[in-house]
């Protein structure tokens, strides 16, 4: 298998995560976002979207980062990263795509960028966006988890599954715009419970080979 | 079962579409966005997102459209929304997923309120910003649908699946912010062919008994 991702991508450090936690190795494949890798023609040709990740197995070339997690679920069954009963399914499912759908995508590296150019915003406006959308997604998850006993040391019972490899790559995001999380113990809780894992700590974006800031 | 939606939202037409294909019927309970119903504490203690759609069954309340959809073809598995093998179910999903979380929560109603106010943006830059996300999740999902054997009346094969679900309501709302979709004549033919089907038009948010424009 191999990975084309980037070191500060989130939704590449959850594809590093899932495949860390299912023990599947892979060989990397760096793809520059702030220098503009993802639209040389080279990449255009593995993801005409143009983003990462991608995962090249099988002779498939599999993109987007939550259609690979499942696919890795599927082939890899174990550990699961979803519970077996279809409501409980799909409890996890929607708290990883309260991440994946309704915070990250709007802070994606490309937004931001729209933002600055052609709409003129300055940094500091574009961080307030940023955290805007963080903090509105997380007081929900933080309701949703705090208040369900299904919620354990992790999103869902005692192990990590998908909802925490969404939310891992978000937390660490949010500290780097200096979120206060304290608003949010339980994730807080969950986050600092997913990074004593080696699966986490190895797909974390300071651990990467093409790190470079 | 109890859905909780708007005319208007993308994100509940799909799952009314998805009721409807799998024929399962539902009560509908309307949430009107634009007069901020979905703050109201009786819908936030439904869902804390403060979003549609909502799906009440079997004593669990499910968000988040795309797990309520997951939720729904394992509950009910005819017709599948997804092909059997783990690799073309990656496809199907990818392809879902560049609709629902790299164009349609970009363009979500509470993005384009909140470049209205603060950003203060006029009409005119929200549809090109409306429009930019669109067409450039569109060019890459018609270059992958058009690219790709396994591409037929709907995009994967003879039957509509999670991919079509996603696909309709978006390139609905393309037409309405006048987008022309002629540069990407497969997203047309698989939108056309969807909506000679029952349960995409009944599912139509001009055919649903909340509209109000």
């Amino acid at each position: 298998m191999k990975l084309f991702g980037f070191f500060r991508s989130s939704a590449a450090f959850r594809v590093r995560i899932a495949l860390n936690l299912k023990g599947v190795a892979f060989e990397d494949a760096f793809v520059h976002l702030r220098r503009g890798d993802q639209r040389s023609e080279a990449y255009l040709a593995v993801n005409p979207q143009g983003l990462v990740p991608a995962l090249e197995v099988g002779g498939h070339t599999l993109i987007q980062s939550m259609a690979i997690i499942e696919y890795l679920d599927e082939t890899h069954p174990e550990p699961p990263f979803l519970p077996a009963d279809p409501a409980e399914r799909a409890r996890v499912r929607a708290l990883a795509d309260i991440v994946a759908c309704d915070i990250h995508p709007i802070n994606n590296l490309r937004v931001l960028r729209y933002l600055s150019r052609p709409l003129g915003h300055d940094q500091a406006a574009i961080e307030t966006w940023y955290n805007h959308w963080i903090a509105s997604g997380f007081a929900a998850l933080e309701q949703l988890l705090a208040g369900d006993r299904r919620t354990g040391d992790f999103c869902a019972g005692a192990r990590p599954g998908l909802a925490d490899i969404a939310l891992a790559p978000q937390a660490f995001n949010s500290e780097r715009y200096n979120l206060d999380l304290s608003p949010y113990p339980t994730i807080a809780r969950i986050y600092a419970n997913c990074m004593k894992l080696d699966a986490f700590t190895r797909a974390h974006p300071n651990n990467q080979p093409d790190r470079d800031d």
